[in-house]
């Protein structure tokens, strides 16, 4: 009924999360009402962010630089990483300004069923900028979920028998008022405030 | 916190109908997890869909042929026009095989509040191809809505002085089968193909 491109453009909007067949056509249609003012951009912001937008080889952060702005930004202090899951966990930290270290950016959780080990969460990275930055705090933010609270309890291990061989190292979490089964991404700033302001430590 | 290129996609995702920021985030994400797959190849299709697809001159369906493959098509009676709102309308019904004769877009209804009139909605050129092609039969399938309604009304008349002139037209309009508020790309192919079966003369 449509052109290729038309379908073709339906096919991989329908991919993303959040939109269905149908919301991909009705997408497609506002696109080519919008050509010039939106459609053609998009694409140019695609392939720009495509080429440009990379994970920072120190926090795993995604940026146009490496090592990424927070990493390289003097006003923030290096003697505190914030471990998330995700970019989108990083994103919602920095919204509400929170936090004034740095980041690391596991890129997931440990599973078993998915067959996601330490080495795919750069963990041995996570260790050694403890080492090299002398870090004096680790504060662990994954969610409050089974895969989450596993993997901060597996990272909260790995720094303590660092410590005992090197310097101490304060291992805190986010406080439990973050609701139980939910995603850090999800949640609003004043509850991330109350829960990073209560943190506990763990090792 | 994030690249320029990484907000401007975030920005230009966030303009789409169903996703807002928190989505827009999301998917452009998930984008830069699917790079080769998926982010690369989809500002490819803007960018082809863009220059490739347009409105056909005749009928306003969008396609990468003008006159749209629709209208040239010889296995479909040209004695026959459906007038829709929009070309997501046109889908629906092409979806179900339900309509052979050709279609008719008029790109939205009259709306006094948006200042929308016949011009807009390229009912002259409707009045044209029905004359041209001696068309025998206008199925008017706007939707359910006042607007719809006002604007099927309008089409009807204009079409009946035509007829008072030239040769008859029957005008039709989809049965009332169809939930009332209700929008035509929403529905399920049964309740369209009912209300198809059912159309009534009303000129």
């Amino acid at each position: 009924m449509a052109a290729e491109a038309l379908d073709q453009l339906i096919r991989l909007l329908a991919k993303l999360p959040g939109l269905g067949p149908r919301s991909a056509r009705r997408a497609a249609l506002f696109l080519l009402r919008h050509r010039e003012g939106l459609m053609v951009q998009l694409a140019g912001a695609l392939r720009a962010a495509a080429a440009e937008v990379h994970p920072c080889s120190l926090c795993g952060n995604l940026d146009g630089a490496d090592p990424c702005r927070i990493c390289t930004d003097p006003r923030r202090t290096s003697d505190q990483i914030l471990v998330v899951e995700d970019v989108d966990d990083l994103w919602a930290m920095e919204r509400g300004g929170l936090f004034r270290g740095r980041y690391h950016v596991l890129g997931g959780t440990l599973s078993a069923l998915a067959g996601i080990g330490p080495e795919d969460l750069g963990i041995e990275r996570l260790l050694g900028r403890i080492e090299r930055d002398e870090v004096a705090e680790v504060v662990l933010a994954t969610g409050v979920t089974v895969d989450g609270q596993t993997t901060a309890h597996y990272v909260a291990e790995r720094i303590a028998r660092l410590a005992e061989r090197d310097h101490p190292v304060r291992v805190t979490r986010l406080a439990h008022g973050l609701p139980v089964g939910g995603e850090l991404n999800y949640l609003d700033e004043g509850t991330l405030e109350a829960a990073l302001r209560a943190r506990q430590s763990v090792a």
